[in-house]
Formats: C-alpha cells, structure tokens, sequence
C-alpha cells in the first residue's frame, strides 16, 4: 500500500489526523453540536444559515406549489446524504492510500403525498432510499469494496436515516 | 373563520387546490419520486443538484479538514427539516386563514464523531434533534397549537427521520 500522501484527492490528513489524536486523547472533544437557522421567505420559500456560511435557499416545485427557485426540503435531505458519503469517500479512501480520480452519487426517493396533503395519515416521508455510487480508481476491486462498506457504516447522515431519531419540535410561546 | 384568501401568506392556494384535487380523483398522482445528483469535487468537497436546479455546495469546517466554504452534510440534513416545517406551517396556516407575520426555527443535535472517525462503532449520527419554532402571528394560541400539531405530524423530512428508512446503497461495478 503506498503510504498516504498529504495531498492525496485533495484532503487534508493532517487536520485529520490531528482531530483523531485530538479525540483518542480527550473522547469529550468528540462531541460535537451543529445548527441551522430558517428563516421562512414568504409562500413555501425559506432560507437556512449554519455558522458564518451564506445562506441557502429553499423552494418548491411549480406542481407543489412553489415558485421553483431551489431544491426543495426531500431534495436537500437526499443531498445531505450524498455528500455526507461523498466526504467519507474522500476521508477513508485518503488514509487507506487510494486515489480517487472522480466520484458521483445518484440518489432517489419515493413519496406518497398523501399524508402531507392532509388525505391519510401514513408515511409522510421517504419509503426508502437508493443510492448507486460510480467511483472511478485504478485500486483493486477488494479495496473499493473494503473502502464502500467502511463508508456505508459510519456515515452520519446515514446513520441519522436509518434509525428512528427522537425528534423534540417546541412552538415557542 | 376568514375565507382564506388567495394571496394569504404568499401561497398559491390554488395550485395546492388543484394538486389535492388531482390526488382525490387519481390516488397514483400522489405518488413522487425524488432524486439528487452530488459530484465530489476533491477534498471533502461536493456539489448536489436536482432537476433543472442551481449546484449547491457542501464542505466541512477547518477542524474537520475542510476548507469552511459551505455548510456541511449533516447542517445540510437540520435545514432541510427546517424548511420542510416552514413549508407545512405556511400551507395549513393559509388552508386555515391564519395569517404568518414571520417565521423561524432553530435546530440543533449533538453527533458523537467517535464511529466517523473510525474509534468507535456506535450511532455516527444525530442523537437527537431539537427544533424550537417562532411563529408571530395574531391568530389565537389555541390555532397556532392545532396548526403545530398539524405540521408536525405530517411533514415528509420529519417523518423520515423520525422512522428508520431503508438505504440501499450500491458501489456501481
């Protein structure tokens, strides 16, 4: 295995490296907290803020509705997913020395609208989510493979979807 | 009650008229899918897109190795639940004639980075996540708290965190 270089697919191994030392030296300063702020743009348009980043708008679909200006709500949580695995990609492949010369994620979803629509009170979210992954390397199949099943099982958003999470939604008074 | 109006809120109460509609007389019209493409664009950075939609970035912050340049994977996931709460609170606000003068969530979760970084094999994701809604509006309390609930038990991003979704997620051969 060539030994990780620091500029392999453009990752920074040692801010990694140095967050991990970081953790296995005080695992408090693995707990992390993140934020969003939404500010609701009037009809079904919003925009959404996190940390110093610009802000990042929200709409939906002339069919739905919307005005059309932006991906909608599903849309931006199956991006959440695609990048969320994009960055483990580029982290795990990184440490295991293996280059990655271009990466693309195809993901999708099925809604049924009636629950949203007020016509049923079944799942109003996604049935389920497909996610076909083409990397392109020159690594061996098993690695790509070895490198997959690492990504698949640690991805945070990942993990998020695929347990139920204990959601606390408060109207303030 | 007001009738609600047709400019109540900024909604087009028509076109989510005729959208219910077209659900009541053909049940299949409310079955969607949805989908996004993301393109990793080195580092831990990537692009989503969806339909005819502009890219949006997503990066990591400096202390996880990134180069801060927008928010990151799961910031994305919060403000899609964000915007798909102000999205249901401006439909049934304008179904029930409320009228919203303004709008804004909070969100919040903490995520333990131990089984992301590869030195634990727990939840990589969101423990939990909170949600505090500021709703201005002159409407009684006892509407806003029906049109509360109301959202709340029927948003899509919601649900599909609150429930364990099925991820199929296939490295292409």
């Amino acid at each position: 295995m060539p030994s990780a270089s620091a500029s392999l697919n453009g990752v920074n191994l040692r801010a990694v490296g140095a967050l991990v030392e970081s953790v296995r030296s005080n695992p408090a300063a693995a707990k992390t907290q993140w934020r969003s702020h939404v500010r609701w743009a009037g009809g079904f348009k919003s925009e959404s803020r996190s940390r110093n980043q610009s802000g990042v708008p929200s709409d939906e679909p002339d069919a739905l509705g919307g005005d059309d200006t932006a991906p909608n709500p599903v849309e931006q949580l199956l991006a959440a997913l695609g990048n969320c695995l994009a960055v483990g990609y580029a982290a795990n492949a990184t440490v295991a020395g293996i280059r990655i010369d271009s990466l693309e994620l195809e993901l999708q979803g099925d809604i049924d609208l009636h629950t949203f629509l007020g016509l049923g009170s079944g799942n109003a979210g996604f049935e389920a989510i497909e996610v076909k992954v083409r990397l392109a390397s020159d690594a061996p199949r098993e690695a790509l493979d070895q490198l997959h099943a690492k990504v698949v099982g640690t991805s945070p958003v990942g993990h998020t979807l695929g347990r139920a999470v204990p959601l606390r939604i408060d109207l303030a008074r």
